[in-house]
């Protein structure tokens, strides 16, 4: 049956290419960095410009205020590193900001970072691609003049190598990162040596505009209100901070230090990014609006339709390299690159989240299995539709879609962080060593200071981003959530129903004897093995049953079963109905009828082939059968396979398709027994 | 896994109703004339305005060849007619035109009838519906201008209803065919009476008009050649009259004569209502063009895109009955009904020769067994998709859809009468009794005379129509030809390999133990359940294998298995990257390798459950597992079904697809024992 849905994607995405298994390759500092910090990291892109469009809408005087709101930015990030550090260093089994809120606050939490985590997966595919494109249109212009397209594309690309299984490898990730931090940095040193240093005036390409602010002289608590947004829109920054957590068994050992250490490299490279980004803003004049078309002014004119507002990154890249200049270029493709990156990032940690909840049996349990290549693929494709959905529905417009982000990441820093003080608690009830104690308060001083924080975020985005669009993701959360619940409820009852009663070791009747039955259409090899099978298993009874549907044949298979000397007898039933299904189901029922604690063994002769269109041709009415055959109590049914010669083709095919190794791997790391959490059922 | 395909059909199309077993019910002949003279009788709501159509390209003075091509028409109907009734007493089986190629002219002429009767169901319907949207149009402006719209939903209805399951009554045909045949009768009296008694002029809404030919002047070759595209258009009126040969089974007795009585009911009614149509058209100066909007001159102007050209019948039934009136809407209504009807019967038909097809291994084999809804559904898809996609293409437009049409059923018609002249030819080589022998040479000369005039027909119906679509036709022929013959290579291929040789009444190495091995995962009912069932079969060798994924949850099986002391020693294999597949198939092909003639019988406990989504959390790696197994030779592998309560819910749903009786069956008739041709292979 799978064969039947494997074509489509077969034609799509090509066979999985052979790669090694997963060896065990740890990472080291150098490689982790770049694995886990492109989704930090590339937020510099487009958090500042977010930051300089909100505050436009109070008119160019806000301006002023961009750096506050770097230094608060800086602070939370300060902050969330510092509680993360603890979290990394208290759980090391990589279960993530999940595992702390189950563990600590209860399954509810876990389930609500779960859901908030699995629609900050979406948007963070959304968001880095649309600014990926919006970035490369800066140095394309065909790219950006056809935006939405281009997004899809790219999302449905990303997609296509996830599903074929390409490898993540540390040089694939370390290239465009360092690439794009190196960039950068040239970027703000050189910026400011000729600031600086030479004197120079540089003019981003928007310098001499003027703004039409959408709220004149706004002051007081609406001023404070629009500052409090701008904050919002910078925290995009953090987005992706708390992967590493769910890193620390792919790092080197001492794993808890190294990615401890990783983490902070990590925020004191975003911060600084982010920081000389919005000053070197500053220094080159840029002009960003959030209708640049209306509120843009060049010469007392709005600019209108025909204008297109680069993003920040790229108008000081061209100030401070010169337009159409090599290094920036370099820096475009760079910085496109690596938002691409962090949207592959998405696509390795949802189904890798996935898995972890299937585990706890709030998804589909075969999803827990690795390189279950189905299970992933499902799970990407999920992605990568919502991601398109969102990117058509807002065409792939940043500004807008990141009023949707944030929401999630926010949540599950808030709740990881209570948790962590639960946790520190907890310790410290039981824990006597006074040096181990102040190190233990100290950890929680840091994890209730960043709850705080966070949890003050939290409410200050929803504040100010719930009608701008943090609604649709707060609804994706609830229908995450919902669908995960009834998915537990379930599996729960059939737990329930299921359990062996331990008074009575086994079912009420014990079935006593076995009636077998071997299916017989024609007296072929199969039917001939099928036949030397079930005589092997000595079963009480041994009958062979055709359903007569032609005389013809009926009498041919009467002459055969002669001729070969087969001595089993042969049970004919009539059907003039050319019915199947019906006559085998009555009997069966009619000798269980006869005999109630007998179990009937059928064995169906099934052909084994190797395309999915001789699938069509073979084995319909036996599946159907066998289907109908499950409902009836009492009955085991037994394939007996003969493998056709095409079938060689399948069997190939599904030796690739076991090799095949799933996306993520190498940020989950080799180790596979994750931290127990006590109220977990065995 | 059909359930999953199953819901969408659930959702659009409901539950199947409950409805009778198939009954003993022969029909009358009062009852089968309507239900198999829908298809012919409704043609003449079409057929004439298409003769005046062609004509009108010579222009108006071409319409007095009218008469002549009516008579053509019913010297061609008559043969037809006396052919078939040749055909019915020969082979009262039901086998129709594709038993009588097959049989006497071998299976590739068979083939070849089967495939242009594909074709030709598929353009029945798109026809059909077409011309009933334009009948109602001259009622109901609205579905006039929304044509294809009201023609793809009207196939589709049809198409839902015959998903269902819906029975075909002889009620349901009777009363609309009865309807329109005395509605047309009605007409063609009380037209003559006005006409001939009472000395009216009758006007049609056309009279007035003029025709600007398309080429003036014709004559001589170009002229004959128009006459015959004519004559082709006309001969519609004689597509379904094969219809009757299929269906003598469904005939009370003596079913033969019965046939051929009604047959020749039929042949007279068509031909009457064909020459009376035609015949007031003339009376009331109807005018008919191709391209209306520019050939039909009102006052010396082209009427214009506006215009809507109404069909001969509606513009007769206008100048008759008068505008609006009472007779003029019900028979427009009766019209639209059985071209509805008409368009029905192929969705009865298509599925219908599809069984028989796939019975000679031209067509999946599962499509051979009655009453198996899956099969009959996907060849109504299939009939539905296609003509959609023709009524869209041809924007529902009967004009250019009929010169598509025909060239099927005259292949059928011509093969199938060459095939009854050698028929006759072997019967008479071996009569001696001289009156049957002249009845023998009778039937022979009215069949030869019926394949001479039909061959000469379909080829001018290829001559003349060729260019303007019948190509269409024909490719869709060879797809099918091509398809059937692929299929029939595959069965043929997969026969002689699995062949019993008779040398060797079995496979070379008999296999001589069975090493049993149940998979657990967790100690649960239905684990227990396919261990005792296990147990039972008294295997060589048992043991219960369980793969470790979780070293908790394995710990958790090993006390539940001590502690209810199942005598089945556990075998645990270590799973560090948490697949389950590959230990398992492994582990199989290690004991194989170690002792090459047992046979390992793998037992899956399976969950039985009711609703598809469920099917999404149970039993997947089951059936992956399962899936690779069968590649693995000497392997077999048994299902013991665990039925959760909500397998309840499907068992009722399995007991009501059972009861469905698949669309057609009345007219097929209860015996199912079909005529068996000499080249058969049983």
């Amino acid at each position: 049956m799978s064969k039947l849905t494997d074509l489509p994607k077969r034609i799509l995405i090509g066979r999985a290419l052979r790669s090694d298994r997963l060896g065990e390759t740890l990472l080291p500092k150098r490689v982790a960095l770049p694995v886990f910090a492109s989704d930090p990291l590339s937020s510099v892109a487009y958090a500042p410009g977010e930051v300089l469009i909100v505050l436009s809408l109070a008119g160019l005087s806000a301006y002023h205020f961009s750096p506050w709101i770097a230094l608060a930015v800086v602070v939370l990030m300060f902050t969330v590193v510092a509680s993360y550090r603890q979290n990394v260093r208290a759980y090391p089994s990589g279960g993530g900001d999940y595992e702390v809120a189950t563990t600590n606050l209860g399954p509810r939490a876990g389930l609500t970072v779960a859901s908030a985590l699995l629609v900050d997966y979406v948007l963070t595919v959304a968001v880095s691609v649309s600014a990926g494109v919006e970035n490369l249109g800066s140095a394309v212009p065909f790219v950006i003049e056809n935006k939405t397209l281009c997004a899809v594309g790219a999302i449905v690309l990303l997609a296509l190598m996830n599903l074929r299984g390409v490898r993540e490898s540390g040089k694939l990730f370390a290239v465009p990162t360092y690439l794009f931090v190196a960039g950068v940095f040239a970027m703000i040193l050189w910026g400011g040596f000729r600031s600086l240093v030479l004197g120079d005036t540089m003019h981003a390409p928007t310098a001499e505009f003027e703004i039409k602010p959408e709220h004149q002289g706004l002051a007081g608590f609406a001023l404070v209100f629009l500052l409090l947004r701008a904050f919002s829109s910078g925290c995009a920054a953090l987005t992706g901070v708390e992967a590493i957590s769910n890193g620390v068994p792919a790092f080197r050992k001492p794993k808890s230090r190294n990615a401890a250490t990783t983490l902070a490299l990590m925020g004191l490279l975003a911060v600084t990014m982010f920081c000389g980004i919005i000053a070197l803003a500053m220094a080159t004049d840029v002009k960003m609006a959030e209708n640049p078309a209306k509120d843009l002014i060049r010469d007392g004119v709005p600019v209108g339709e025909g204008f297109t507002q680069d993003p920040v990154i790229a108008q000081v890249a061209e100030a401070v390299f010169g337009h159409g200049s090599f290094l920036f270029m370099v820096l475009a493709a760079a910085t496109a690159l690596v938002l691409f990156l962090a949207a592959n990032t998405a696509y390795n940690g949802f189904p890798l989240l996935g898995s972890i909840l299937a585990q706890d049996r709030y998804l589909p349990r075969q999803l827990h299995t690795r390189g279950d290549r189905l299970a992933f693929s499902n799970g990407i494709v999920l992605l990568a539709g919502a991601a398109v959905l969102l990117v058509w529905i807002y065409g792939a417009d940043t500004t807008h879609l990141i009023q949707l982000y944030i929401v999630g990441v926010f949540v599950s820093f808030t709740l990881s962080q209570t948790g962590m003080v639960r946790h520190w608690n907890r310790l410290l009830a039981a824990e006597r060593d006074p040096a181990r104690r102040r190190h233990m308060v100290r950890s929680r001083a840091i994890n209730a200071f960043g709850a705080f924080f966070t949890g003050l975020v939290l409410v200050v985005v929803l504040a100010t981003k719930f009608t701008h669009g943090a609604w649709v993701a707060l609804l994706g959360m609830v229908i995450f959530y919902g669908t995960m619940t009834a998915i537990r409820k379930h599996y729960d009852r059939v737990a329930a129903e299921i359990a062996a009663d331990d008074a009575s070791p086994d079912e009420s009747a014990r079935p006593s004897r076995v009636h077998a039955i071997v299916l017989v259409s024609k007296l072929h090899r199969p039917t001939l093995r099928a036949l030397a099978y079930a005589q092997l298993i000595r079963a009480d009874q041994l009958e062979a049953l055709s359903i007569s549907v032609d005389p013809a044949e009926t009498k041919a298979l009467r002459e055969d079963w002669e001729r070969h000397g087969v001595n089993v007898p042969l049970k004919i039933l009539d059907s003039p109905y050319r019915e199947v299904t019906r006559p085998v189901i009555e009997y069966v029922k009619g000798l269980r009828r006869r005999s109630p604690r007998d179990v009937v063994s059928v064995y169906i002769p099934e052909y084994v082939v190797g395309h999915w269109y001789e699938h069509l041709l073979h084995n319909q009415s036996a599946l159907r059968l066998k289907g109908r055959l499950l409902f009836t109590p009492g009955v085991m049914v037994t394939s007996v396979p003969y493998q056709l010669q095409s079938s060689e083709a399948a069997k190939k095919r599904a030796r690739k398709r076991a090799d095949w190794s799933a996306p993520g791997s190498v940020r989950r790391g080799p180790v596979e027994r994750r931290h127990k959490e006590p109220n977990r059922k065995g």
